[in-house]
């Protein structure tokens, strides 16, 4: 596997503790946090200090893991409900992004088998939480191979929220297929929507593309269809938070739009996402979209209040992408095309 | 003609004086602003304290006809290039609302015919502003009343930007269709985009509609697609700033994204002008979208900053939406369908 050294580190594992950048203040400040309690961590998930469907599933993992770091006790029963409180209590945090239930389940599974000391148990644990952490890297860089090749000399690529560094342990998904690209030379420039209403994309892809000399141009979430319209945009790259075994794509709110626009205009519509995003379990009835707090949408970064105080607000966090718009899901098992329920199944090695 | 009275008066002329609601202001503050400087109403326009097409074009005849009003002068030929210049000031304002050429040519004719005394003059550019100012009212209640027709008992209704009081002399274009639904007993509800860059939905439509106590729910642009996708929308209805013969409608950045998934979703989607926004001169390709401040997109309201402060930005202040798209024009001569060029030649009486 090729190394891509980049210079954001958004999540790290330092002597039993968590140490994450807190995206909420970019780019503002760069200011990074430190905690081996997994109370604080999965605040800092709820709160969105730590996120990005990857970077959520690694945190909640490295927490877990700090918990039974940290811990005194010499009883392996005491140390394995402890961890069982701390896995109960992540999985709480966020209920749309599928990578923190394949992170949790991996670390249950771990705790679950059996151990006669607790250091053996506090060694598994750990291990497991630093391979889910090392196994993100590799993936990351799988997946921006893997993209690539799709990417085109000259392409303009837009993506929407942020599928970057920020929102995995490096390289990103969205923004790895970008940053690899660029990497190799090809010359190519990016539109980033805004991405109300936490704006992650005016504040954060905007900060990584900048930082690696990326060219970025920012637009409005509204304009999509316009810069489309005046064919300003060759390919749309986007991450995923669950990815259904029929090519369903639940991503961040607004991903629908463009796949919507993208297909009238005839510009590929792409999907940067680990296979550990891919629920082969839930139908697209069943998915929970997470609703958040009505002032994110009433106010601009909690900062300044722009509608009439107590108007009625409706917040989906994600939205759902039929498969019918999804011209191919960039994995790091490799490009998946339609049909998808077959190619996925193949993918994942499931009959 | 039936007169529904409201409370909002965006625009008014007193004594030779024009006196404006501070769009720019709401919702926080209703500040009002008089004027009989045209130079001062000119930056009004393009600052938009004053907003919206029909607003727009009214405020501009009212503006040269406070010119013409307080003239000291006695020359008939003095005043004449006096109002001229106005004239040609208030032209440049903004590029794209059409409304502003056809009243202002309106205002040009009068000004252009004999007069023996600046006295005759003064009263036919004063007369020529108030007929063009109560045709507004007359034409919103027109454009109104034909519009609800068109509109269910239990529709909910997304709009997007501000076309009603706010935009015009009273009641609005699509407001004015959604107003009189409403005093008629229909229960409809509203769901307005908050619109960035510069948030006429956030803070005006949902201002307006909540004084008017109808309901309504404020979303981000982004969560368009996602509402079809839920079914929680029936019908859109938008206003115009330009509309070509051929039924293309030039409107507020973000109108032709919503087009595209309404289409999708089969959602019918109308727009609410008046016959004085139909450009019946200018192709598609000709029509010139201004480019506004890219600080509207980099910050929020001119107060906060939400990205890293030097970003490249896009800025188009209105997009194109094909007539493939748009299922009927609501006028204040009746509701105009496809086949556009034929229909509009009929409305407009052109051969």
């Amino acid at each position: 596997m090729n190394f891509y050294p980049i210079k954001i580190k958004a999540l790290e594992w330092i002597n039993g503790r968590v140490r994450w950048i807190n995206t909420k203040l970019l780019p503002e400040v760069e200011v990074y946090e430190e905690s081996s309690d997994y109370e604080r961590i999965a605040k800092a998930i709820e709160d969105m200090e730590i996120r990005g469907a990857p970077a959520i599933g690694v945190a909640a993992a490295l927490a877990v893991a700090a918990t039974v770091y940290n811990t005194s006790s010499d009883s392996v029963e005491e140390v394995k409900s402890l961890a069982r409180r701390a896995i109960e209590r992540l999985r709480k945090t966020r209920p749309t992004a599928y990578n923190l239930f394949w992170a949790l389940n991996q670390i249950e599974e771990a705790v679950n088998k059996q151990y006669s000391t607790v250091e053996e148990l506090r060694k598994a644990v750990v291990d497991k939480a630093l391979e889910i952490y090392r196994l993100d890297i590799e993936i990351n860089t799988r997946i921006g191979e893997y993209g690539e090749k799709l990417i085109d000399d000259g392409d303009v690529i837009l993506t929407h929220c942020n599928a970057g560094a920020l929102a995995t342990v490096a390289l990103g998904t969205a923004l790895a297929v970008i940053r690899i690209a660029w990497y190799k030379g090809k010359k190519i420039k990016v539109i980033a929507t805004e991405t109300r209403p936490v704006l992650q994309g005016a504040r954060l892809t905007v900060w990584e593309l900048k930082k690696e000399g990326i060219p970025v141009t920012l637009i409005t979430d509204n304009m999509v269809g316009y810069v489309m319209y005046k064919k300003l945009v060759n390919k749309v790259i986007v991450g995923a938070d669950r990815v259904l075994l029929d090519g369903h794509v639940i991503n961040k709110i607004g991903t629908y739009t463009i796949a919507i626009a993208a297909k009238r205009h005839g510009v590929p519509f792409y999907v940067a996402a680990p296979t550990s995003t891919i629920d082969p379990y839930t139908p697209v009835e069943k998915v929970v979209i997470e609703e958040r707090s009505l002032d994110e949408v009433r106010k601009v970064l909690n900062k300044i209040l722009i509608t009439v105080e107590d108007v009625e607000v409706y917040n989906p966090a994600f939205d759902i992408t039929p498969p019918d718009l999804v011209n191919a899901i960039i994995t790091e098992k490799g490009v998946i095309e339609p049909p998808y329920t077959i190619n996925i199944k193949k993918a994942l090695g499931l009959s």
